[in-house]
């Protein structure tokens, strides 16, 4: 065996158990249940899915397929396109598989992501068959060391009837010491989670498992997918800047302290520019408790601005990979990494007080945020952790471009055409107009608000428009319901502008 | 002064501050904001509300309104009326001031009831100036002993500028020590809740406050208003059955233990009714970890059902409460009341696994949840603790009747008008015509399911009628915006029925 397998493999016991990716695929079988891991394309397992894909070639196989949350290296588009999986949670983000899921033809739970290993252990999901898990190493003793996420992995590898680890040669091995992973009880039988700082280590450097649940071992050497974030453009540093405004008021009220309070940030684009804007921001110390940790995390240690990121995964473009791989060693001591559930965990969440920031689809004049579904009914990705950080946080802050489509439709609206996060949870709306301050707010105080301060100035007359004539009609949350749903303007007509308003 | 007094008044330093309603109310200035103590009718301020409203005749009078939930003794209808409330939160069950909300001339804000006392803590809401807070007694060092509820009393005193006590002669004494007042720290600062068992006490006795900010003691001898709790019908009587017969499910599959989890009930009739249903059922060594202990809790224990109870309020109907207090010695030793932030706690829901049952306006045939609004604009009472039990529960349950006004509007509905608990938080739904079970289920299987189960059957082929419609536009969940509300229709014909339907 080549020395630098033995070297990431230092239980003996598993050398008999090094497979090929076709033989560990060729184990699945017909309506089995998977649990692989990866978090935002991080970490994800490679070899066996795609020999999974290749071998549904040759016989009937329909799967579940559990997961941190989204896949890399173009998994769930080859699954989707093979037609294999019957179940699908907690998250994705492929345009194939969106549209399987949005055509019925693949069944998608859209999950908190810290829900998935509480359903897990209540056993309410079908049970999983193989976890399917990509590591850095394996100790001496058998315990599994994830890559560069942990993911659902830990609780995958607890309660599956075996393991196929993924031994990935190109993932660092500098990244073992990054982990850790407390597991938690059942229900009723659970003590406090004692985490109290960003920083605090509270379990093991890897999983734990019963090697003898190991069915095998398969040796792979591809990187993680890159980020596909595109940078900061003019709306998102508008967003960055009005948002570290409102920090900075929070600050000088007194609210927040000086290096405000732990972090959390959604994925994608808007929510890496948000970060990306405390860069030219004069806070220093500041803790990220988030789940994936993205290239503004890394820019924001590099310029001494970030103390300490807790996360569950590291989600990289391909400019930052090199670098951050490269000084893996001095990042290490300002970061970890914890399964999901504890990232996300409402515990942890209210107790530290968290900032979180995520990015809606649209928001309505009442401060109702829809994070998942185009024009109600077709599912974008999934609701991710935001529902998991905005319903306990200190602040949660919802950060959007005020129009989309050039302007036909506005992400400000009368009524969201889903609701993924309630008023009740609401605290905080960004656009690139500027931001309103919801909290403590009756929603007739809400509506000017939003409008003022968030919707487009094309749509702020039809939005007053729209809530004059509901207020006649009275209530706590004035409606027309028969116009609240501008989206069936826009299918009709192609924009949800209205020509000629009159304002009443 | 009376030896009954001096009895329950045990801080010397507070005789002189002994004052008449009148005299504590006048104190209350235009604009000021007062804390009140009470939590559905339970342990309310009575006295100097009222007073204040007598005042209110002869002076300008606005002022903000906190208290732990619904209060009694007709005082919300009384600020209403005499026009003197500004803004309100976070809960209120009163007629006329629902009509003042509605109306527009009451700011309401509607908040999860464990919210409000870190929005406080946050110092994002109006500063409170007088905490009017019932007691049962004043310990020798100052210490406030609550009467029969808790709810954010011990945030207020410890927030307000000053405190009012209310020295409630009629409530019994042997409500001493029943109370386990546990203190949160800031965020940031704070520690893990020690609690692991609903019967664990974590705090004191009372609420300890500086006796200097105690600025005035009223003597007081009015009951608690008694519950309005309708007794169980067909309908409900059912429900309970229906439910019973999940729990027993879930116990014989191994899913639940012999004695379930911690149960949460919602107020009101219906989860009276359920929490009845139990009564009849072979459960026993129950667990209560909820917000209000309504008379079913009550019948239970005497029944040797339950094991022990922890709220943050006891609301009696008017037979049950001498039954209650006279022996209230016996019921302590299975009693704790908590601070609605303890009782209401994400950390401690989570940490228990709670079952949370609770009571919607409507469902839709996706599983979100209406709890608040009456056809989308007006408010009947407020989210509660609905949201916060739901957000993080075990199981998390919603129980109504499948029709309303004689089968004019069905509680099924293809869109809620309003949400406040959202797909991914909602497990169970019960109606007297069955149990649905979405645990783990994408959208598309939970609407035959609901559909089937819990839809009256007259309005079961409408239903399918919609969805198969929409099914044809495709999506995660499909929908027909335009004929998604139903509430249209019965705005304007009476009904939400359909004659004719004819299925695609």
């Amino acid at each position: 065996m080549e020395q630098r397998i033995q070297q990431r493999m230092r239980d003996k016991r598993l050398q008999s158990k090094i497979v090929s990716e076709e033989t560990a695929a060729s184990w699945i079988e017909n309506g089995m249940t998977l649990g692989l891991s990866g978090f935002t394309r991080a970490g994800d397992a490679k070899a066996v899915p795609s020999a999974l894909v290749e071998i549904a070639r040759q016989k009937e196989l329909k799967v579940n397929v559990y997961t941190g949350a989204s896949l890399g290296s173009d998994i769930d588009r080859l699954m989707a396109e093979a037609g294999i999986v019957h179940k699908r949670l907690p998250f994705q983000a492929d345009k194939t598989m969106r549209n399987e899921i949005n055509n019925g033809d693949l069944l998608f739970v859209d999950q908190h992501l810290s829900h998935t290993a509480e359903s897990i252990r209540q056993d309410v999901l079908a049970p999983i068959d193989y976890a399917i898990v990509e590591a850095v190493s394996i100790t001496e003793d058998g315990t599994i060391i994830p890559s560069t996420s942990v993911g659902n992995s830990s609780i995958f590898a607890e309660k599956a009837d075996a393991i196929i680890i993924e031994l990935n040669l190109s993932q660092p091995e500098s990244l073992e010491g990054l982990h850790d992973i407390y597991q938690l009880q059942d229900q009723g039988n659970r003590e406090p989670i004692p985490l109290r700082n960003v920083d605090d280590r509270i379990g093991t450097e890897g999983i734990e498992v019963d090697v003898n649940k190991i069915k095998g071992v398969v040796v792979t050497n591809q990187v993680d997918s890159p980020s596909t974030i595109v940078p900061p453009d003019k709306e998102t540093a508008l967003m960055a800047e009005h948002l570290v405004d409102f920090l900075r008021k929070e600050k000088d009220s007194g609210r927040l302290p000086r290096n405000l309070a732990p972090l959390q940030s959604g994925i994608g684009s808007i929510a890496n520019a948000v970060f990306h804007g405390l860069l030219e921001s004069e806070f220093t110390d500041l803790e990220v408790y988030s789940e994936v940790l993205q290239d503004a995390v890394f820019d924001l240690m590099d310029a001494g601005k970030i103390r300490f990121a807790s996360g569950c995964s590291i989600t990289l473009s391909e400019s930052k990979l090199d670098h951050v791989y490269q000084n893996l060693e001095k990042y290490s001591e300002r970061l970890l990494l914890r399964p999901q559930e504890i990232s996300n965990h409402p515990e942890i969440i209210r107790r530290l007080g968290l900032i979180a920031i995520n990015t809606p689809l649209e928001v309505d004049i009442y401060g109702n945020v829809n994070s998942t579904h185009v024009h109600g009914t077709k599912m974008m990705n999934g609701i991710g952790g935001s529902g998991d950080f905005t319903r306990n946080a200190r602040i949660s802050i919802f950060a959007t471009k005020s129009i989309a489509k050039n302007g036909d439709i506005s992400s400000v609206v009368p009524f969201v055409s889903h609701v993924d996060h309630t008023e009740h949870d609401v605290d905080i709306i960004v656009t690139e107009q500027g931001f309103a301050d919801l909290r403590g707010l009756a929603p007739r105080e809400r509506v000017p608000m939003i409008i003022e301060n968030c919707a487009h100035p094309m749509y702020r007359k039809q939005l007053y428009s729209y809530y004059n004539d509901a207020c006649e009609r009275g209530g706590q949350t004035p409606h027309i319901l028969e116009n609240a749903f501008w989206h069936t303007r826009f299918q009709k007509k192609g924009t949800m502008l209205e020509k000629d308003i009159q304002l009443t």
